[in-house]
C-alpha cells in the first residue's frame, strides 16, 4: 500500500464543514473563487461594490408572455442536451440512443431524455385500437382495452431501466459517462399490477412463463418466470406523470423492475401463460453471455449492482485545483443500494460517500464525495455494494470468471483519468 | 346519520381482494367489461377465441428510425395533454400557467406540464452572463458565477411547489382539478444548500432576513425569514434531472419548501441579508389575507395541509356503475402527509385512503381508494391530515374563520358531484 492520500489523513476533509471553514477565512468579493480554487474572474466593476450586479439586458424589457410554450421545452443554451445518438449507423430501426448522464442532477431522468433501444422503429400506437390479450394457461382469456386497463387499482413506483449491453464488452468504450452506461434511465412509473391481471383471469396449473409480446414491426417476444409477473411486474401506461411517451411503449408497456431492459416489453399486445419460455431470438442468439468453457449463461434477468462518477467525468474538464464534488449514480436490479465507495486515487484507498435520500429499491440512487483536487493526475472511480451485500467487481475480476467471449451484462467499475490540465477521460480506453 | 354505504358494511370491498373475487367469478373474454361494470364493447372476433387480436396496421411495417426526436416529445395522440392557460386576459405578461392535475398520475410533474406564473413575462437569460450577488449583512459580500455555484456541494429533494392563489377564493371556481389547483407541482430539484452559501459569506449580527430579487422585468422581490434561510432552502439549478426550464426561473431559483410559490423566487440574481423585511407590493398589497376585523394576514409562507381527488374529478365521466379507483393528491408545507380520509356519500362517513409510498416531506402524496359506484348521484371528496396533526377544512369551516374578503390561501376540502349520468361536476360550482 502506498502512503495515504490527503483525504485519508483529514477526516474532515470529507464533510462539508471543512468546505466552510476553509471558505470563511478568506475574504471579498472574489472569496468563493479562492474558496473553490478556481472559478471565473470577476469583473472589477462586480467585485469592487457591495451593490447588485449591472442589470443586465434581460430586466429591461418583458419577456416572453404566459403561453408561449404550452408543452414546454428546454432552454435554447441547453439545445446540445439530448439524447446520445450513434453517427452513421447502417440502419437506426434497430439502433439507441443514450441518455446523457454526464448533464444530469438527482435521480430522475426527464422523459425526453430517457434511453431508448428499438427493434424495428417505433410504431405509432392509436391507444382506442389498442388491445392487450391474456391468454395460454389462463381460466378466462382477457381481450383488454386501454380504458379497461385504466380502470384497475394503480400504482406508482420509481424504478431505473437498463439495457443489458451498457456498456457491451467490447472496445472502444467510449469518451463520456453516456457513452458508457447511456442505456439507463430513472422514472416514476404508473400502471397495474400484473399479479392482479393474471389474478383476474386465472392461472392453470403448470403456469411458469409469461411470453410478452410487443405491436411493433420486430414483434418483440420475451419470456418471463411467473415469479416476477406474481410480484412487482407492472402494466404501465404512465412514465413521469404523463402517459408513456412513443420511444418508452406507448400506451403500453410491461415493466419488470431490476430485469434486463429488453425483458420490459414495450407496446406491450399480449401476454401468453405458458408452461415453457418461448427461446425467441433475444433470449437464444442476443441477450446471453459465452462463457470460457463454452456454455451460454441464459436467462440472467437481474442487472446486478453497478456505479458510475458522472460529475467530473469524461469529456469534462476540472478548470482548476480545488474544491470538486465527486457524484455520481448506483443501481442494483437485486434492491436497494446499500453503499458506494469512491476512490480518488486510482484504487489505493476508498471512502465512504454520502447517499441522497430516498434511497429507494430499484431506483438510481445518487451519490457524493467531496474532493480537493491538488491538480496532480488522479484516476478516480465508484464502487456500489447492494442490500444483498453483492459488490461491484472491476474489469479485470469480471473478464477473469467471463473470459472475452461475452457481450452482456457488463457491470464493472469504471475508472475515469484525470490530467494535470483537468481534462477526464475514460481509464479503461 | 344515514345508514352506512356499502363500502362500510363490507370492509373487504374497500380491498384488492374483493375487486379480484368478483373479477374470478365471471368467464369469458369480456370479464373485464364485466368486472369492471362496463368497458368498451369487444368485437364478437375478438373475444370468441383463444387467439391474439388481429395484427395492427403499425406491425406490418417499420417504425419511425431512432433520432426522430433527440429530444423527446409525448406522443400525437396526448396533444390536448398541456398546460391550462386562460383564454382572453387582456396580458399574458402576468399571468399564469395551470398543471393539467385531471391527467397525471403519481407525484413527479414533467417538466413540460410544471405550473408557471410570472410577473413580466418569461426572462431569456444567458446563463454565461447570470450573476448572484450575495450582500447585506455578510462578512464579504459575494457575486457567483453559475459555474461557482455548481462548484458548491449538491442536494436532491422531491417537493412541491404551490402559488398561494390556487384557487383564489372567487367564483366561478372552474370545471376541473386543474382549473381549481392546478397552481400546482412536483418534481426533483438539484441545487445547493442556502445555508453553506450564507456560512460562506458570514452572517453578521441582526441578520434576520434574506430580500430575494429575480432578474425579470417584475424585479420580483420577497422577503425570506433568516430561520428557513439556514434550514431547507435551496439554489436550484436543475429539474427533474435536467437544467431548469425558463419558466422556472432558468437557470437560477430560489426554492423555499412549503412555502407560498410566490416566495420562491425565479431568475434569481440577489440575495440581500437584512434586518427587516423589505415590504414589497408582494408581500403588502398581493398574496396578505384580508380578514373580518379588517386586519390583514400577512407572511403567512407556509401552504398548509390540502388535497384533490384527481380521477374521477370535474370534466370526466363515469363510463358505467361498477369498480372505479378514487385517486388523487395530498400535500402540506409543514411536512409530510400523515393520513387522507375519502368520502364518497357526501361527507356523511369517511374511509382512510391508501398512500402511495415513499412519503415524501413537503411532497406531493398519491392517494387511492378502491370504490364501486352503483350509479346512483354521489358526492366525492377527500380530507388531508399531516404530521403537524393539522387537518384541511371544509370551505364552510375556513369562509367562518375568514370570511368573504379573502383571496389567498384556500386550502379547502373540494368535492366532485357525480351525476347519474356518470358526469363529475364541481360541487362548488
Amino acid at each position: 500500500m502506498t502512503e495515504p492520500t490527503r483525504i485519508d489523513k483529514d477526516k474532515v476533509a470529507t464533510s462539508r464543514r471543512r468546505f466552510l471553514r476553509e471558505g470563511s477565512s478568506m475574504a471579498g468579493a472574489a472569496v468563493i473563487a479562492g474558496a473553490l480554487g478556481g472559478g471565473e474572474a470577476l469583473a472589477a466593476s462586480e467585485s469592487s461594490a457591495n451593490l447588485p450586479p449591472n442589470v443586465p439586458e434581460w430586466m429591461k424589457t418583458p419577456g416572453d408572455p404566459m403561453g408561449t410554450q404550452p408543452y414546454g421545452t428546454p432552454s435554447r443554451f441547453e439545445k446540445d442536451v439530448v439524447k446520445n445518438i450513434p453517427k452513421n449507423l447502417p440502419q437506426y430501426l434497430s439502433a439507441s440512443g443514450r441518455t446523457p448522464l454526464q448533464d444530469l442532477d438527482g435521480i430522475i431522468t426527464p422523459n425526453g431524455l430517457f434511453y431508448e433501444r428499438h427493434h424495428g422503429g417505433v410504431p405509432t400506437i392509436d391507444p382506442a385500437q389498442h388491445r392487450l390479450m391474456l391468454h395460454g394457461l389462463v381460466d378466462k382469456p382477457l381481450i383488454l382495452t386501454m380504458e379497461d386497463i385504466r380502470r384497475f387499482p394503480s400504482e406508482s413506483h420509481i424504478h431505473f431501466l437498463e439495457c443489458s449491453g451498457n456498456p457491451g464488452y467490447e472496445k472502444p468504450y467510449g469518451k463520456t459517462a453516456s457513452d458508457l452506461v447511456g442505456l439507463l434511465s430513472c422514472a416514476e412509473w404508473t400502471g397495474v399490477s400484473l399479479k392482479v391481471v393474471l389474478h383476474e383471469a386465472g392461472l392453470q396449473p403448470g403456469a411458469k412463463w409469461v411470453v410478452a409480446e410487443g405491436a411493433d414491426a420486430a414483434a418483440m417476444t420475451r419470456s418471463v418466470p411467473i415469479e416476477k409477473c406474481l410480484d412487482d411486474a407492472l402494466l404501465v401506461y404512465s412514465q413521469n406523470g404523463e402517459r408513456l411517451r412513443p420511444q418508452q411503449g406507448y400506451p403500453l408497456r410491461l415493466l419488470l423492475p431490476g430485469f434486463e431492459g429488453n425483458m420490459n416489453v414495450k407496446w406491450l399486445r399480449r401476454l401468453r401463460v405458458a408452461a415453457e419460455p418461448v427461446y425467441s431470438r433475444e433470449e437464444t442468439s442476443k441477450y446471453t453471455d459465452l462463457m470460457p468453457d463454452g456454455s451460454a449463461r441464459e436467462f440472467t434477468f437481474y442487472m446486478e449492482a453497478k456505479s458510475i462518477i458522472t460529475r467530473p467525468s469524461g469529456g469534462q474538464r476540472l478548470i482548476a485545483p480545488g474544491f470538486h464534488e465527486v457524484s455520481g449514480i448506483a443501481w442494483s436490479g437485486r434492491g436497494k443500494i446499500r453503499r458506494v465507495d469512491v476512490s480518488v486515487d486510482d484504487g489505493k484507498s476508498w471512502h465512504v460517500a454520502e447517499l441522497q435520500e430516498p434511497v429507494l429499491t430499484r431506483a438510481l440512487t445518487r451519490f457524493r464525495l467531496p474532493w480537493r483536487w491538488d491538480g496532480q493526475p488522479a484516476v478516480i472511480q465508484s464502487r456500489a455494494t447492494d442490500e444483498t451485500g453483492y459488490v461491484q467487481p472491476t474489469l479485470a475480476e469480471l473478464l477473469a470468471v467471463r473470459g472475452e467471449n461475452y457481450y452482456y451484462h457488463n457491470n464493472a467499475i469504471w475508472p475515469w483519468r484525470i490530467a494535470a490540465d483537468g481534462e477526464v477521460s475514460n481509464a479503461h480506453a
